[in-house]
């Protein structure tokens, strides 16, 4: 038995896979651009046509000549002649010309006719008998939406690698685009390790141990927008896991395999991956808490995440690792989880050199958010996860927090009233 | 035409739409817990069993009997005979006992066998000839993960209404527990108003609109994992709105119906929903830019909101009201959105008493996060969603923002290297 020769910053870490990382997803699909919301853009979609087509009213109101209207007040009111109505859906070839003198009632969103220059909102005019007051001026193209104010013909509306937001499956249906084309989702294959392993309902004996890594990970991909392969738990020898590896790594982008990485006789998951190809395992063993066993391999490009057996871990190395791993494979920018920062109810230590993620309860009790640490250790324990709503990273250089400090948290889930 | 008679605080809005929201999603579905991410619980989830099972070794290494390690250290190592292996798996009725004097090797989750009281780590011993070498001391229970430490049986691991994340998969099939009920999905019916509106490819004379409404709501309905249900689009006739929305009402939980509520001839939406039942219309007009001509009904306890019809008043009215009104009907909370502060590029003007939301572009300048506003009117204008990442919320009290303010920004997307 042995420990590890050399524990790696996480920032060389994700430096390291970044590097050595060649496999990217570039087979597209052809979908229904509303049925597109979260996946990512595998071109860059420009507008067809300038929105607006046309120059159109912002205001319900009256499109007029907006040297009429200068000098207008309550007091002393402007009167023109309201020679129509405009109403919304108008066709721009069919409409009344304006006149100096003259106004036309305008609905929002009605193209503006010939002549009128600016809208006067109703809110600043009386009609009367087809005799129009108005009793504020306006300026030159007030309350009017220009053509192509919104997207001029040509312009970018949202690049390839963008995740797919509900504004930006408008914008696109605006150009009349109804099919895009997306990346296909990530694969990702899942193997856990060990025999003591075992499925809920499956006759087992005294000593078994539900496997809980897979569904986790399966769920923790699934959040990702990618796609789980589950390969099964395998028995902790090599041979076995070396041909359940070359498994993921044949039908999969990326393959995590949890357990046998850690302090055994042999650390056989990365044996097996050192076995496969090159480069193999370019890291093992992490400067982080709890994570400590988490290692990297890397197979003619393609990478094999080997996270830790106890789930606390192998959720940390997750989030750490193959969170940003699915970008770098899709090209994709991700929005940073939700943060808060609340008072700490208690020192938390941890040793230097060394970044810990402390799971954390976050409470409000009304007067601001406090923290409460819940354990630095316990990585086996998923009750950590499922009683806290949050993380606290302590960076390398810290040795902790002191009772009362304020911290910024990652909440994981909703924040609870004390 | 006319104006708002009163515009509400959005604070008074959502406390006039919880106390008239009556209707509740109680429905269950029985589903496989593995499929279950993202659903809300219709159900308290108790251990069934303690966790772990049995008190297990939380690292490999030699069970001992603490007391025979005391004093041990490097220089003066205390020797044990070892008399056996305990894998992980094993049967726990199976074991060697321990006796003052020996140890057994242990691997990581394997149960302790009778008589050990601690688990001495791997790294601390050597082993030679059936011979152990300790050299450090371990206290009673280190190193052993308790029986009952994770859930005690009996105990809450997730409780109604709770949102599913990966680790409630986890701890729920940890035991052994394979369906569980949630609540069905929310359905949301989505109408929008105008004949003005139009679908991609629909032959069409040139005054009329793409309805962009309807995609941007359903994406955003399915964001919240509630069932959006099309109901089209309907012309501005009191009859027609009417009817859509009673269909809306008998067979969704929400309905939402977007333009006919501003200041035209008439404000249809709002008759239409005071025509239906009680008691109606209980909001017309928020004091939020953009947003302003937003409207609540209840008809019989459940919501109807009436949006604008401009695509950003209809994003910000749908994050506002209707997101917090999905959450009251399944009883769950909210995970808060991702937050960044930063430094504004320009200073931002608002009128005092009316809550902003300002899209903004936020950037990574290298030293810290840089804010530009966009605009602060522009409702109608989708691009400020999909050029913009994030929305600066200006509460009613301020006037705005001097330039170079460092402000809190809501992320929509994720943050551009600048």
């Amino acid at each position: 038995m042995r420990g590890f020769e050399e524990l790696t910053p996480l920032s060389t870490a994700i430096e390291k896979l970044r590097q050595n990382l060649r496999h990217r997803i570039t087979e597209r699909e052809t979908i229904r651009t509303e049925s597109s919301l979260g996946r990512i853009l595998a071109e860059d979609i420009r507008a067809k046509k300038s929105i607006p087509e046309f120059d159109r009213s912002a205001v319900d109101g009256y499109a007029v000549f907006a040297e009429d209207t200068y000098g207008a007040t309550p007091t002393n009111p402007t009167s023109l002649r309201v020679i129509g109505t405009i109403e919304t859906g108008a066709d721009p070839s069919q409409l009344p010309e304006i006149k100096r003198g003259t106004a036309a009632k305008i609905m929002t969103g009605a193209p503006i006719p010939k002549g009128a220059t600016a809208v006067v909102m109703a809110e600043h005019t009386e009609e009367k008998n087809g005799t129009l007051e108005i009793t504020r001026q306006v300026a030159p193209y007030q309350n009017i939406s220009r053509r192509g104010e919104d997207y001029q013909e040509g312009e970018l509306i949202a690049k390839r690698g963008t995740r797919i937001k509900p504004w930006h499956i408008a914008a696109i249906i605006q150009q009349e685009i109804t099919t895009i084309q997306v990346l296909r989702r990530p694969h990702i294959a899942v193997i856990t390790t060990g025999e003591e392993l075992t499925e809920p309902g499956t006759a087992k004996t005294p000593g078994q141990i539900i496997d809980t890594n897979r569904p986790m990970l399966k769920a923790l991909i699934m959040e990702e927008g990618a796609e789980p392969l589950d390969l099964g738990n395998t028995p902790d020898e090599i041979e076995e896991i070396k041909k359940r590896i070359e498994i993921g790594l044949s039908l999969a982008d990326i393959v995590i395999i949890t357990g046998g990485t850690s302090l055994g006789e042999r650390d056989l998951v990365p044996e097996a991956v050192n076995s496969i190809g090159k480069p193999g395992v370019i890291i093992h063993g992490l400067r982080i808490r709890p994570g400590k066993p988490t290692g990297v391999g890397v197979i003619n490009g393609k990478p094999v995440f080997m996270l830790s057996g106890f789930p606390v871990s192998s959720y940390i190395g997750f989030k750490l690792l193959v969170k940003p791993c699915i970008s770098m494979l899709t090209g994709t920018r991700d929005l940073p989880p939700p943060r808060i920062r609340g008072r700490i109810t208690r020192r938390v230590a941890k040793p230097a050199g060394i970044r810990a993620f402390v799971r954390v309860r976050v409470m409000d009790r009304g007067g601001g958010l406090i923290v409460e640490p819940l354990m630095l250790t316990g990585s086996g324990l998923l009750s950590t996860l499922t009683k806290g709503n949050g993380v606290l990273e302590i960076p390398e250089m810290l040795e902790g927090h002191d009772e009362g400090e304020e911290v910024e948290v990652e909440l994981t889930q909703p924040i609870e009233e004390a």
